[in-house]
């Protein structure tokens, strides 16, 4: 039963360097059932809020620096599908970073655009870099050339990413504003982001017009609550507030809520100290893994300027690098026998994230694990080459044959991969986490993309998207 | 701060006649940080549920008797958004209890779907009472006659109401599937069906082929927590997981999954026990209320068959009647002076919802507070005739101008309600609860809606969907 299981997880001691950013730690003490009421007199109605939650919502954009911000209970999800679908009209276009959420790829469906994809450059480390500006620039002067420049109603981009590549959106925001298109963060990873010297500036006070950010990924606050901030005069609120009534239950819940509310209200009397003294731990768990002889954490200066404008330390990037293990062997070697359960596994490297609630004791583990396991290492072994392989093939780009709703409206029929070779995608194909598409529907299935999707099985990564039996949809429309 | 006016309100002694229907009590002892995790290894994925997610989904199914049951995070608005949009397709149509909520018509203006209206009867009481089968029937001949029949691809009824109005669901299920129509019953107010005797069967054994339930409306679970159940074989399930898979965020709270499953467990184990204690309190409570001189708590006996096929009697209706008093002055005295927190008024009654969690002190206290309203009562009062407005006018067919979709993105405009006359309007007008358009998007707004519309809010009784100004937004083709 799930919830004998979750109250037996309590007592294994197994840290948890994944989300909820809360790390299990109450910030108050409730009894969840005591707290969770309905739209009684006195406690407002999110989807009209004047009272209470207008309030709360009002100190939330006061801590971020935006015009306006709305409570989000169904996550980051209904966020990016409110924006997008708010900003860009039915049958219009997007320009959409291809490492955007799978959420901003549901919006284009949902209002039938046409998408074109602004690609991440690869870095050094095989991990997806920055959206770098004049991509942005060639991109929209491509579509003035091509006449579609007037259909083009919003650009969105996701910064940081999972990994913690930050890009520069300001830069970015100057350019969409030159040519009169709003621009959308998905800031889901960087909640934690503009509220200290410690960590990069939030896209709210860099010029976006509007940004989503997940509560949950980096700051003590229940899975499933987000913020959508509006930062500009560029967007229609009433639009958003439309959206948000359609994507949203009409049921928010009130833990959800005061959860959020306890979490804002925190930061806004303790963030100065509670952010410095975080810091103080993760510099620590820093200075102690640059002992690491294959093993690599990864932070600034390992990136070009090129890669990646910047880079959010709060996620930690452990490259397994000339060690001889792969991501997976690492990630198992940490549950298994450090009892240290990291967020993300990947080809050549694991990631742990962490948040202001991790203590001295989680860092210290996590950086003594490290440090045996790479005392063991032995660069020479057979697993080496496996190890190294990097993701870059994954994350290529592809033939955009039909436009998302197209392709996923369109007859379908499932294949076995080898017979798929060629077909168009009718479905999403990607790894979760982060649940970024390696194939979008629409998109031409290529030999690449199968032998690379074998590569990932290798590597014990498991592919979404196909079907129980490991067949692929494929557009049919014979 | 929301979270302290929600801590200090645990300790009012308000009594909560309304959702959630846990009414505050814990069914397992939490604490709500720690069961918050995220999609970690063990802990399966909502999404691609393949261990103890599918088989707590795999419970749920058995405990109603679905072919395949889904954990709703997002409310059972995700599930009605879901069930619509995977049935009909794009710019296809279909016919839709006017009473639906917003949700349902939210699906509509996605899709772009033609909708054709199915109107409740007005019962005696002056609520809205059933979808009577015959006229099912006649909608769809109609539609044969009018060629638009292989366009609709759904028939979506709500059953129970808000107000506990059960329609004939075997009856209407057997009628669309003669057309080859899938059946889709907004049960969100009946997750209570269909498991004891005391109760009306629920619509996944009668015919339906997807049923939604909000647990949390009337079972002890977390406010925001749903099911969708499939019925039958005529549900592409694939199509349906694609659809939740849009509108669900991809972090779903396991404080919520768990909640369900420890409520589903509850059932399991205790829910004949259970039932039975509830009812007993329930019967208690209307033979004493029998003594009513102007008040009237109503239950089966008070509707004919015309009006409702069946009611359900833990929505504890209590109409004003000869008191001379108005829902709202009802509903006021109830809650300042009797600490009795009700769900809902109406012009000419107020609703209170009772689940399995109420005590027989929660029942003594409504009961006494009642009678003794009622003795104080006197029928000649001046007060009288406002009591007796009902809301049939504001329920009544409307005109259809445009569909949905049209009226939403067309070019709008904001004016005062008296310049409104005579205008399609852009926007819902609707009362909250319960959440039912009053006019929807695409309607023509004629003299009778604004003066009903006067008329609740000399009733004190907030309409939404009005500008903060008071103004409604119309479509302006100019």
């Amino acid at each position: 039963m799930l919830e004998e299981k979750l109250a037996n997880y309590i007592h294994e001691g197994i840290y948890p360097f994944h989300m909820p950013g809360h790390k299990r730690q109450s910030i108050v003490q409730w009894n969840p059932y005591e707290m969770d009421i309905t739209e009684i007199d006195g406690f407002d109605d999110l989807h009209h809020a004047s009272g209470i939650l207008k309030e709360a919502q009002e100190r939330a954009a006061r801590l971020y620096g935006a015009k306006r911000s709305f409570y989000l209970v169904n996550g980051s999800t209904c966020g990016i599908l409110a924006a997008i679908c708010a900003t860009a009209g039915r049958r219009k276009r997007i320009l959409l970073a291809r490492n955007c959420h799978r959420s901003a790829y549901h919006a284009a469906y949902l209002n039938e655009l046409a998408v074109d994809y602004l690609y991440p450059c690869i870095t050094e480390a095989g991990i997806q870099g920055q959206i770098p500006p004049e991509s942005v620039r060639q991109k929209l002067e491509a579509a003035v050339c091509a006449k579609t420049i007037a259909d083009i109603e919003a650009v969105v981009i996701t910064s940081p990413t999972y990994d913690g590549v930050v890009s520069d959106v300001r830069a970015i925001a100057q350019i969409t504003h030159e040519y009169e298109i709003p621009l959308i963060v998905d800031e889901a990873h960087g909640a934690h982001f503009g509220l200290s010297p410690y960590f990069p500036e939030s896209a709210v006070r860099l010029g976006a017009d509007i940004v989503i950010q997940s509560l949950h990924k980096t700051l003590p606050s229940f899975t499933q609550t987000a913020l959508l901030h509006i930062g500009t005069d560029r967007v229609n609120e009433r639009e958003i507030e439309r959206r948000l009534d359609i994507f949203e239950t009409s049921s928010p819940s009130y833990l959800f809520m005061a959860g959020m509310d306890a979490c804002i209200r925190l930061l806004e009397e303790r963030k100065d100290s509670l952010f410095e003294e975080y810091q103080s731990r993760l510099s620590d768990f820093y200075r102690k893994t640059e002992r690491l002889r294959f093993l690599k954490t990864t932070g600034k200066s390992d990136f070009s300027k090129k890669e990646a404008y910047d880079i959010d330390e709060s996620k930690i990037r452990i490259m397994t690098g000339r060690s001889g293990l792969t991501g997976k062997s690492l990630y198992d070697l940490l549950l298994k026998k450090y009892r240290l359960q990291m967020e993300m596994v990947s080809g050549g490297y694991v990631l742990a994230l962490s948040s202001m609630m991790d203590t001295a004791e989680g860092f210290d583990r996590l950086a003594e694990a490290l440090l045996e396991i790479d005392a063991a290492c032995s660069p020479e072994e057979e697993e080496n080459r496996r190890g190294s392989w990097k993701p870059e093939q994954l994350y290529h780009e592809q033939e955009k044959v039909l436009e998302i709703a197209e392709a996923q409206d369109a007859p379908r029929e499932e294949l076995m991969p080898e017979a798929a070779k060629g077909r168009i995608a009718a479905s999403y194909l990607y790894l979760y986490p982060p649940g970024i598409p390696i194939l979008v529907p629409g998109e031409r299935i290529t030999g690449g993309v199968l032998s690379e999707m074998a590569k990932c099985k290798d590597m014990e990564l498991e592919i979404y998207g196909l079907s129980p039996k490991g067949g692929i949809e494929v557009v049919n429309f014979s």
